[in-house]
């Protein structure tokens, strides 16, 4: 008696952010990467077309490995109504607020599939748990140095989402607080006031933008690249510089230690790749604030620019 | 045909801390509190004694009401091993170290119940979400502003620990950060200097002692009752001490508001009673710091001294 063998157990993520859409299919078993593809569109289209371009997309997937999938995972920027599926407010993609992600894309492809929509964020840490840096350990925090500072939370292989859908902000932990005339208030700067219109928010201290500016003000280049090449060369301003922002990189992952005792945090993003030199700074805060002896260990990011697509793929083998 | 009367479905939990153990048996479907009892202890115990008056108080309790329980809950001032019972640490009953509770209570009852232990913050969290303040909702942050602060997550009807059992010690959230030489420091503070090792706690600005020697380095009264009647009649500095304080309490809210997105926090503890002269500092700091616009809602804790017992009893009706 022979059997056939059996069939790799695949799943198929889509990544809309920006102007393009990224996919791909992954293998559940080992994490391959079985098929990738890219779409762009420009910031006028309408959400009808990017629905469509998502499910042209699927379908390109679908034919070149040769099957077709039940569930569609997708991972989006902004802020939706999981109930309905609806987008509520996308900072990039503004022409997508109001419309219905999930009905979309499940109507344009013919509605016979079922879409899961998770933020873009949470899709990227779901997917480095599963197949980056969180490969082996059940609990990651991805924190990704950008344009702004995102990230999210995987606790026991699970999204942590809290109780109303939007946890996890953890670019808007505020790591100096907003002077009020309290006796331990540090002088008022505003370029720490937070378009989030709080103050001090770690994304006006550890976002790549954040790091270029402190890096002009500190009379430096805004080049992260060259600054970090620096750093790495020599004992000068450059170093202490990003000694300091990795201190303030650090007082975020504290602040999220104690709330939530994680012990496995990703760094990713642009400035992600300057973590080499961020690491001094983020460990001397972790080591001064930490509340008991329990480790945390602090890596690069694994998956890139693919973590979105891979996570919003597991969202598809989780039950619902 | 008749019907005998269905029995009321009843609860027993016990709290140790301190130099007491206090206990009680709760009605699970209307939170009546069938009976209660109390036992006294000297620092210099052992712990195996211990177990024994808890084990004494349980079948008081049980007497009282007529009723055993196959499963009884204990919440204990400590850090356990959650695996083993094993008391690891407690700051107030040294002599617990390194002794077993679950094991030690459950044969002083005789070996044939089940002892369930969580350690005093939480089930107090636990108790208050279940018929204190949070009677009604599914989440509920417990703060308890007392020699020290302390609290626990409870999250859909659950107590969240966290992947390593430790999450929530919300007392030790940095509210500012240590000066390091960095462009945003304010001047060092030695009395910001925290216990834990770390700069800056919650804990040294909200807990009750730390408002009392607030108020005395004001040149005011460290009488805090006496402090906050005077904020109330009065428009003088012990309002503003109160508002200055209630905006750090605020900070530690603000932060758990962002990283897990709950909705709902009682304040309790000795000082939780100022709680309505607090409340406008910590209202404006969640005001200019949350990131969205879901409502916050903060009110006083409503068990007092018996939110841990009820929530230990409520240990034993969940399934584990």
């Amino acid at each position: 008696m022979s059997h056939a063998p059996r069939p790799l157990r695949l799943a198929l993520g889509i990544d809309v952010g920006g102007t393009t859409i990224k996919g791909g299919v992954v293998s559940v078993e080992d994490g391959a990467r079985v098929v990738e593809g890219i779409e762009s569109f420009d910031k006028d289209v309408p959400a009808a077309e990017i629905w469509r371009r998502v499910a042209a997309l699927v379908q390109r997937l679908e034919g070149a490995c040769g099957q077709t999938f039940q569930r569609i995972g997708v991972g989006c920027a902004g802020l939706f109504d999981r109930g309905t599926g609806e987008v509520l407010a996308s900072a990039n993609m503004p022409n997508l607020e109001g419309h219905y992600l999930t009905s979309g894309v499940e109507a344009a492809l013919g509605g016979t599939r079922e879409v899961r929509l998770e933020n873009d964020a949470n899709v990227a840490a779901f997917g480095e748990q599963w197949w980056g840096a969180g490969q082996g350990v059940k609990d990651l925090v991805l924190v990704t140095l950008g344009t702004g500072v995102g990230g999210g939370v995987v606790i026991d292989d699970e999204l942590f989402l809290g109780p109303r859908g939007n946890a996890g902000e953890l670019g808007h932990v505020v790591v100096y607080p907003k002077p009020s005339g309290g006796p331990y208030d540090a002088p008022y700067a505003k370029e720490l006031e937070c378009p989030c219109g709080s103050y001090g928010c770690g994304e006006r201290l550890i976002s790549a933008s954040a790091a270029s500016r402190r890096a002009r003000d500190a009379g430096l280049t805004g080049d992260l690249r060259a600054i970090a090449d620096a750093a790495r060369n020599s004992n000068g301003p450059e170093r202490a510089l990003m000694h300091t922002i990795g201190r303030d990189l650090g007082a975020t992952l504290a602040t999220m230690v104690t709330l939530f005792d994680v012990g496995h945090f990703a760094i990713g993003g642009g400035f992600g790749a300057a973590l080499d030199v961020l690491q001094s700074g983020a460990e001397e805060v972790l080591l001064e604030r930490r509340y008991g002896d329990a480790p945390v260990t602090l890596i690069g990011a694994k998956l890139g620019g693919d973590a979105g697509w891979i996570g919003a793929a597991r969202l598809t083998i989780e039950t619902a």
